[in-house]
């Protein structure tokens, strides 16, 4: 993989010129086999590259970083399909989604748009209008989604930094499951406008890089500050409390993924953080709020293609917006009042104890394509079930790889008391041991 | 009726003691005769009295003053009963609404509690368990809802000062129909917290009193600020830019109005107004999400009694309750975006013309109680079509009496540009010609 840190680092010395670069990216994309490709933007990116290769001086912190975005997400001059055959003959985009032009003006390249699981609706990444992503650790397998293309790509080694959107999972689940770190700021952070909606209660948009540190830069850069570049582990952790919830609701299936977090755990213990036990009241409850909630947001954007050309979603897609024809609007409003009332009191109760939560951040690794159930456990709750509650409480979260053998593994830090700042400094110290 | 200002100086000045105003207050009360009182707090409310009476300082700036106080809003000692049989039996509350704590901070004596539509769902006033309310002016004819014994109670003549809820009309149309001054902030401005929901996108807690500066007075008293004390008109309005919209929409049935809004025009102007014409885009479109966002959420709220206990609600509340059993999530979920999207969009377009719009409260004024529609209008969308687009759109608004012929007719501000302070600055100069 390309950390975007060594990778500014190179690009400051011009030890690598950004045409150098892109022109590789491209390159690599182009020979892509994780099927994370939508569209490439070449010429334009190429010739970007090349200005930015004549110009005096850094015109900001990504300068010359070739970055990927989401086909979920405005791209001037590229149509957004959102992985749809509804969106087939979408028009080119008239201008970029804001946080692409922060991308752009901080010097980074756009050089296309990556996979997304069919309207950000899954956390699979196998259904859409150009077939599932695969997993670049075992192509047969998924890539999680629903920024499937941005994990895989960025997990391939083809690029350094990609967007993705995350409203339930699907910046951190395909971070898990392709071994790279995903990272959701809270709502409104940065802003959501030119992104298609999927459930507005929800949506964000979030950052997959090879490591912490490279998310923490690519953080700094979107938003606007001086790059703090590398947190080192090892310090800056004292006083941080890391609760280890004990309710039932957060284990893995996976044993891996149980010992993952315990390895994580002791990393942020030897980085000066103190571990602590918590309960997580009510999360079950809470959790279910999510279906319910973004259901109902999908439905009301989706009726009118929907009830008149339904046959051209995909046909798990169909199915999910099927079961929400009918939802009562009592039932969406009594989920909002109780992620309200139950959130608000799970963020306290955990906040006395804990400033972060750290869990896995799926039950199951990367699943075959095509298998929806393992051993009784569906895959989708999988995917989405230990990432959603902090959507629901909208708290930033961030994925990290923890080595392990075979197929990849990521756990969650979530902060509870803290910032999207402090959740990727301890973030930096996962993995390190 | 009982000017709160004047009130607050004979007071000050010992003209009359508190023990004499709550007697005074209290013997009305027993003796009303508009239904407007569903229990009073005699003992307490005579003890208090005592108290201030005998306090060598005022304890603030409403010390001595008797309030009434909506009988959805919980006062410590009374069962919270909303009007309906379903609530007969409630507990008496713990603990005072936030809204009331400060009121008795302020030296205000609570006297009892008021009649409200049932649970406030309806702008009318007639359907309760303990009755219709009468309106003072003519005892055939309705007071409006929902707050309709704080209006009543105030037009009476028995309190100077009443505490009302406003969800889309429930201040502003009780005040109009009985001759006083109504007034709701913005969401958020005064604490809800102890105030049974009617729909939680729109609530409101309001003031009710016999004029302008009474309203402004209570303002601050409950603002916990300096009371800025009568705000005399014909000075201070010059730069304000009232418009009166000239969508059909606003459109008054009865012509009386119409010339209300006009009087009230002439008289902004002469204390240094600039009255404006402007255009209210796609305002009914706006308006039509208000039943739509209000039934849905009163709905979640009822329906665990509605399934269980229909028959003991109201008929009229039973029925609308029913219509909202199969509303669908998605029409749920349309009608909040839509009024984001064009609340936002209105409120920039009048924006820019004018900081206030002027129109008639209502489009009616009183009508007989037990008629539904008056030459082919309905009752309830007269009485509710020109007060919720500011609930829509959570801007403050106020409705003040302007004096006619027969029965009372009220004119509505409503704040597009400016806040709570502007609009009572404007008020005060209503009617004053």
């Amino acid at each position: 993989m390309i950390s975007l840190t060594s990778l500014v680092h190179d690009l400051r010395a011009k030890r690598i010129t950004p045409v150098e670069h892109v022109e590789d990216v491209l390159e690599r994309l182009a020979g892509d086999r994780c099927n994370a490709v939508i569209e490439l933007d070449a010429d334009r990116a190429l010739r970007r590259a090349a200005e930015l290769t004549a110009a005096p001086e850094p015109v900001g912190p990504l300068h010359g970083v070739a970055v990927g975005i989401k086909d979920l997400i405005d791209v001037a001059g590229l149509p957004t399909r959102c992985g749809s055959a509804i969106l087939r003959d979408a028009p080119p985009a008239g201008v970029d989604a804001p946080v692409v032009a922060r991308l752009r003006a901080a010097g980074a390249v756009i050089v296309g748009k990556l996979h997304t699981h069919e309207f950000a609706y899954g956390p699979i990444g196998d259904t859409a209008a150009t077939g599932p992503a695969h997993n670049p650790h075992d192509l047969t397998r998924i890539t999680g989604g629903s920024s499937s293309g941005s994990a895989a790509a960025v997990a391939a080694g083809h690029l350094a930094l990609a967007i993705g959107t995350d409203t339930g999972a699907s910046v951190r689940t395909p971070a898990a499951l392709c071994g790279v770190v995903g990272f959701k700021p809270r709502r409104g952070v940065l802003p959501g406008e030119g992104v298609f909606p999927l459930a507005e209660s929800f949506d964000t948009v979030g950052l997959l890089a090879a490591d912490a540190a490279s998310v923490s830069y690519a953080w700094d850069a979107v938003r606007g500050r001086a790059p703090g570049g590398w947190r080192p582990a090892g310090t800056g952790l004292h006083g941080l409390r890391v609760g280890l919830p004990d309710d039932p609701y957060w284990t893995a299936a996976d044993p891996v993924l149980a010992d993952a977090a315990g390895a994580a755990a002791r990393d942020l213990e030897r980085a000066g953080a103190e571990i602590v036990a918590v309960s997580t009241p009510d999360v079950a409850e809470l959790a279910a709020t999510y279906p319910v909630i973004a259901g109902a947001e999908a439905y009301a954007t989706h009726r009118e293609w929907f009830t008149t050309r339904r046959d051209e979603y995909q046909q798990a897609t169909g199915q999910r917006l099927a079961e929400q024809a009918d939802a009562p609007a009592h039932r969406y409003v009594d989920a909002q009042r109780t992620r309200r009332r139950l959130g608000d009191r799970m963020i306290a109760h955990v906040g006395a104890t804990a400033d972060l939560l750290l869990t896995p951040t799926t039950r199951l690794r990367a699943t075959p394509i095509g298998v929806s159930e393992v051993d009784g456990l569906g895959v989708r709750p999988a995917m989405l079930g230990l990432t959603s509650p902090f959507n629901v409480t909208d708290r930033p979260a961030v994925s990290v790889p923890v080595p392990v053998p075979g197929l990849p593994a990521g756990v969650q830090l979530a902060g509870i008391t803290v910032g999207e700042d402090a959740v990727l400094a301890a973030a930096a110290a996962v993995g390190t041991s």
